[in-house]
């Protein structure tokens, strides 16, 4: 049990653009990224081999400043689509109405959780609390926080190629940053869920097995286990949704350890699979926290964990937390509107639909490049390898046809450690005319490389 | 030179509401209180002894749900006054129009950041970068992050009470939390400059001695110096200004060391002095660093940082930063709002004038019970001690005080080690009637006291 067997990433961010390459730009452009490039300075990154200015969006759409509309094939946040009426007419009310913190007695912010917190099931919709952060670093930060106190260990687990944040502790544990991004001394790196190259069936004990190897050595160094965290649907890992069930052998050999589950939602939360509210509802745990964020209220930052009562209770015992924005009144309105709208429009159900159409038709192109077409709900992955026996990552057909898409006017990217993986993740609010598009772009782009 | 010297905390959050009294209440509010503690859990806190449950906000001004006004002269995030309409319409309009992240191109967040740049003067104006997060919290641990791959180094030194953060870097150096918080081991204190029980002429020289002492055992453990940070009004330490110049010698050690200063505006900038747009402008230090936050979006959740290009530049090649929400369309609205704002209606003289007003009327009151009375611009502290000779914390007058003033409709608070000294921090567009409800209002309540 070594990390000989973990992928190996590629240089640099998947589906970035290397300015190095500015000079094939329009001049206008060009111009556009220098000035971005001296202002932002070097640590930002742009998409696409030609990146796209974007001034306006609407449902399924953005639109560039001649006009142009763009299919949003790839936007985890706005779920509701662009400039949702409902999330705008919210956020601008209560902006105008009030806008401030925790540390007064408000009801909405009550309200709300008390909507939510029956959602996760198990213990946590029996005892649970919400708590309000601005951003999923920011949560699972918080979360990390919560589970190192209360077990008084400090060892992180993760899958292989995962991204959970941007914070000093969180990007201690997201080597999808990249190799030159420090792991922490007390994280752990397991391999990721390959449905695709590993036997389905026993994908839930393998990793299992692995935790505990993990756990072990953590303990053997003084770490001891503090939480195993994943995101329920491996995105930066390539994008894996079976076997449901996969993490109930895990669960069992963490808590035996003392450990702690950390479900990310920040991703797959909300609806994003379609068949559950939440993420984790599909891999068997019953998580002691679970984080969310992303879409939460449609581009407006809020984001928050649940956690039962028995984890949280010594932090908030000894310690206290305050986000002056996290679960202001605003965040709180928009938060509300987002989620009520998943639920009166019945997005679950659409998702599935529209997310099965879209594999569907993948798979029906029956193109020999096209190694796997997989995930669920609205969070779909089609791989490129170069042969059907090695499957061999083929980052070069992926990163030509997510460019040739964009030109073509549909937006969608790539991730997994070997870059060769669509990744297609459009809003929950997708309906059959936007996946036609979707499809027969994907079609012409693959005819032209 | 050891650490026994620096204050010694009270235990629990200065202000905050002591669940156990909640017998004292009204029914219906101990009854929401208690909802609020099932659904939000113990690490929530609220403010006063009788917490306060707000609905509307305009201006100066916050409303109960029975319509009762609060004069509100303690928020320090909605600078220009709750529900500003510049801000409210910039927000609406945006969120109508696009509400997207910094990996398409916009020249909304250039233009802001174009225009904010320049106002940091020194090196920042000169080649330096800003980047956008959402909170204080994370544009400190931003900082620190590039403050420590700069250098490679990892210690960070901080005021005795300081307030950094709530993530789990940036908690690691707020001692403020709590003596349950634990502060890094990589984190070394220096005493507060405390301009009233020592000679303000040697405090700069004073903490530079300390600091140089802290880098030396730093280094001697093996992790040397990454940063000083302090926040420029040193609020959590209990609001110091002067003298003006203090760090000018720090940063020659810290510097002297490798070291890199970080100024913490998350609180002292937006013209909080009044006499310049950012506090340290007051210090006698060009900051490698600054960050920002509250006020920045009068509400709307955005922060940031601004940082010199060579300090950057290597974390920008090695590494990459993206928040989702940091910097999105929307927040960039907000806070150009709040920008332009403060700039045309020339709310830092208003701040110096107001604030000076609110000094002079505090000290005409000739109370015995008050030591000092300090501050610059609209940061007002008003520190009671049990007498004048020994300069003895007296808490109780200043929490009295503070509830009182709740009762009779006006909102400040304490802070400081000693949770002595009476917090007055209103908005930027305080006028002269807010002052004089301000001060007939202390003046009633020491009455009673």
């Amino acid at each position: 049990m070594n990390t000989d067997t973990l992928d190996k990433p590629v240089i640099g961010m998947v589906n970035g653009f290397d300015p190095s390459k500015a000079a094939n730009l329009d001049p206008a452009l060009a111009d556009r990224i220098d000035r971005r490039t001296r202002l932002l300075g070097p640590a930002y990154r742009l998409f696409y081999q030609e990146p796209l200015t974007v001034d306006r969006g609407e449902g399924a759409y953005l639109y560039a400043p001649d006009g142009r509309d763009y299919l949003d094939a790839y936007n985890n946040v706005v779920s509701l689509g662009h400039a949702h009426p409902r999330v705008v007419e919210a956020v601008s009310a209560q902006m105008g109405k009030l806008c401030t913190h925790t540390r007064y007695v408000q009801d909405g912010i009550l309200d709300l959780a008390e909507e939510m917190l029956p959602t996760f099931g198990g213990q946590i919709a029996e005892n649970g609390h919400m708590m309000f952060t601005c951003t999923g670093s920011e949560a699972n930060d918080l979360a990390t926080r919560i589970a190192m106190h209360k077990t008084g260990k400090r060892g992180v687990i993760i899958t292989s190629e995962a991204y959970h944040g941007t914070s000093h502790l969180t990007a201690g544990y997201s080597p999808s940053l990249g190799a030159k991004s420090p792991l922490g001394t007390w994280v752990r790196r397991v391999s990721a869920p390959d449905s695709y190259r590993r036997d389905v069936a026993t994908l839930g004990a393998q990793m299992a097995a692995e935790v505990k190897a993990r756990i072990e050595d953590l303990e053997r160094h003084g770490d001891g286990i503090a939480c195993f965290i994943a995101d329920s649907l491996f995105s930066s890992d390539g994008i894996y949704s079976d076997p449901k069930g996969l993490l109930a052998p895990v669960a069992e050999v963490v808590r035996a350890h003392g450990g702690i589950m950390i479900a990310d939602e920040v991703q797959s939360g909300f609806g994003r699979s379609g068949e559950a509210m939440w993420g984790y509802q599909r891999l068997g745990i019953d998580p002691e926290i679970v984080t969310m964020g992303k879409p939460m209220g449609n581009g407006f930052p809020v984001a928050g964990i649940a956690v039962r009562h028995d984890v949280v209770a010594p932090f908030g015992q000894d310690l206290r937390y305050f986000n002056t924005f996290g679960g202001n009144t605003v965040a709180i309105a928009a938060a509300r509107a987002v989620f009520d709208t998943i639920r009166e429009d019945n997005l679950l159900a659409n998702a599935v639909r529209m997310g099965d159409a879209i594999r569907d038709g993948l798979r029906s192109l029956k193109d020999e490049r096209i190694g796997d077409v997989r995930g669920v709900g609205l969070y779909v992955a089609c791989e490129f390898v170069t042969d059907h026996t090695t499957k061999t990552h083929d980052a070069a057909i992926a990163t030509a046809c997510v460019n040739l898409m964009r030109k073509k006017g549909v937006l969608i990217s790539s991730t997994g450690p070997g870059a060769n993986i669509l990744k297609i993740r459009p809003p929950l609010i997708f309906d059959a005319s936007h996946v036609d598009r979707l499809l027969s772009t994907v079609e012409a782009a693959l005819k032209e490389i």
